[in-house]
């Protein structure tokens, strides 16, 4: 083993890791094992042999292996306890592709390829994880860096202004200075490439192969100016720069799709004056005057239209997705499912809450908090993975005496 | 006194004030003072004769008395330190009427219908706060029970459904109950009486007169179908159930206005379904079919077509609004002022975020935290008033390094 194999306390990972104690993990681990067992309903015995055999491994190795069945209940779970996700309803339908022996980036770049030509099909998109291998007590593995497998270059042009979308900046000049090359001249629509970085912690970029993605123009039946603007967008987000954490053990490569809810197109990505900005355009093609004055309102016009040109634009091209108002009743459904079940679910207004027409979708009206259990997903344990743990009454009856008996000493000092 | 006059610590208004150990009171007084003292310019001399005699008070009689100017600059600042208003790029301007001496309901009640009347002027709208005795250790004042001066009527009728407004049904059974009767037949916007509690708890309803408030009619230029809905709404929003706290002292009645947001009373008032629930309505009026299948975003043009028809008939009328837009840049203005002050405001997102086109507001993008600081406004000490206190940095200098050992000393526990 080289130097440079060993994983370094300081590399981008590690940092974004979560730090467990020993008995912390055992602690996440025996949770886990018990909720698996009990919501696949296997036998008490089965959760005896399997807690042993998983203390032994932790005791031995510090760190243990999931089954294939664990780590498809994990990350089902991981995103059913996620409290950003309106789309939870759909919890159970994820598809988990086990790819944990693959760890040549060559290799995974291919599964993700195909992770992406697969949950795309004929535009009835299917939610989808390829997991690769899971970070060691001795080892990190490869992880894609990029935040999603398809993205948009950012240009920065010479006097300032940026050509496509403004969050990739820094993106973009990555993949410049890893060869890529922009098409001549470049768009405001050019697909990075997305990048591994290696267990030597090397950068290698992927250029997702035109035919594992698509892309629908945006086009609105009543105002044809809008199609004129040249708007478009991909069909399947993947998130590739999360953490999946189960029972103790985080797997820092698992990128995962769902569909779009068209405001995360319409009103963020290209509404957004930190992105495409494309607000005042949109106005002035659907024969609106950003520039009356007194005209307060043109932007909310201007976010509807283009929320309907998308929304009317992936239906006509067959691609699946969902408007704001059906995803707040698809969450309300998620509630009152998870009620039924006796469990009590996270979320988080700011994310939940649609930005457009908010108070007219029922989740504006709800109280909610994030409980922050784990299985879950997360980028940064200072930031978003920060005091996440497993639900104390998934731990066992003399653990879970022992952890109240330790709040309860801990409150009287 | 008789044994009703003693503050029962279960009246309603007990069970919301917020409890103070001696100590407690002392520093926010404290606190208060030299706050107020800085910020105004005057001299230490000043600081240290004031400290000394307040301290003396609160020795003496467990309270103390604010002096008129400390009174309006404590009410400005708890303005300023609310976390979920959007307008307080204008706390300066608030204009404090000074009526701690008035506790007979009859004059409290007139001296409201003149801030009301003040207030409405020619419809420029200024804000006006109207303070009265504050609770004392030994007595609690008569307050005013309703949540706002004004407020329109809710009719159950006999089928469930709801004439009016759905959030006044219990207030519209009370102020029946203590004899007011509506007009016959009773309508959409029936204005209610207000309800003063005395000193022994009894109600005491107060019809504000018709020339002390002033309604406007909505109506919308482009669609004469919407003005035929026969929708309406009050100039004045008068906020008269939340307790003003300055310096340790609570003031359970102070009555105030700001100007409205339009969507306060289009996104919110108007169409939420636990009010009055109009947007079917207003879609239908202004040309759209809320039941056609598969356009999810009628609530959205409805909701963009209300908006319009309020600000519209506002400023048609004369009457003070702002829009979402312009409040939004206003707080941005806030924040400047504030953080050039060398002030870090209090916010609280899910608040101040308007619910319309909100990724398209700058305060969308913006990260808030609550600081709980006092001077403020709050309902009750369990809900929004919990964790209030005093800025500690605005303690003199052997009580701060006191509180900061305390917290140290607890910390290594």
């Amino acid at each position: 083993m080289s130097l440079r194999d060993t994983p370094s306390r300081s590399s981008p990972l590690a940092r974004r890791l979560r730090r467990l104690t020993t008995g912390e993990r055992r602690d996440e681990a025996e949770a886990f094992l018990r909720l698996f067992h009990r919501e696949t309903g296997r036998s008490d015995t089965a959760l005896r042999r399997r807690l042993a055999e998983v203390e032994g491994a932790l005791r031995r190795r510090g760190t243990y292996d999931h089954t294939p069945d664990e780590l498809a209940f994990g990350a089902r779970v991981a995103w059913r306890n996620h409290a950003r996700c309106i789309g939870r309803l759909f919890w159970e339908s994820l598809e988990v592709i086990d790819c944990r022996d693959v760890s040549d980036p060559d290799a995974m770049a291919g599964h993700i390829v195909e992770h992406m030509a697969t949950a795309l099909g004929d535009g009835r998109i299917r939610s989808l994880m390829t997991v690769f291998a899971p970070a060691r007590p001795d080892r990190l593995p490869p992880y894609v860096e990029s935040a999603q497998i398809t993205q948009y270059a950012g240009h920065l042009r010479r006097d300032g202004s940026v050509l496509g979308d403004r969050r990739t900046l820094e993106a973009t000049r990555t993949a410049r200075r890893l060869g890529w090359t922009p098409p001549d001249p470049p768009g405001a629509f050019d697909m990075l490439p997305f990048v591994i970085r290696d267990t030597f912690g090397r950068r290698v970029p992927y250029q997702p192969p035109p035919d594992c993605y698509r892309e629908v123009a945006i086009t609105h039946r009543a105002h044809p100016g809008l199609g004129d603007l040249g708007l478009r967008w991909y069909a399947v987000p993947c998130i590739s720069d999360m953490i999946l954490t189960i029972g103790g053990i985080d797997y820092p490569c698992a990128p995962f799709n769902g569909f779009y809810m068209g405001t995360e197109i319409a009103s963020r990505d290209l509404a957004d004056v930190m992105r495409y900005d494309t607000l005042p355009a949109v106005a002035r093609a659907v024969g609106l005057d950003p520039d009356r004055p007194g005209d307060g309102l043109w932007r909310d016009r201007a976010l509807t239209e283009l929320n309907d040109a998308v929304l009317q634009s992936f239906r006509a091209a067959g691609v699946t997705i969902v408007d704001h108002h059906a995803a707040s009743e698809q969450y309300m459904a998620f509630l009152q499912r998870e009620q039924t079940a006796g469990r009590c679910p996270s979320g988080e207004w700011t994310w939940i809450v649609p930005p457009q027409a908010s108070s007219a979708c029922p989740v504006f009206h709800l109280a909610m908090e994030d409980r922050r259990l784990t299985p879950n997903f997360y980028r940064s344990r200072a930031a978003d993975g920060a005091g996440f743990g497993p639900d104390v009454e998934d731990l066992g009856p003399v653990r879970r005496t022992l952890r109240r008996w330790q709040r309860r000493w801990t409150a009287t000092l």
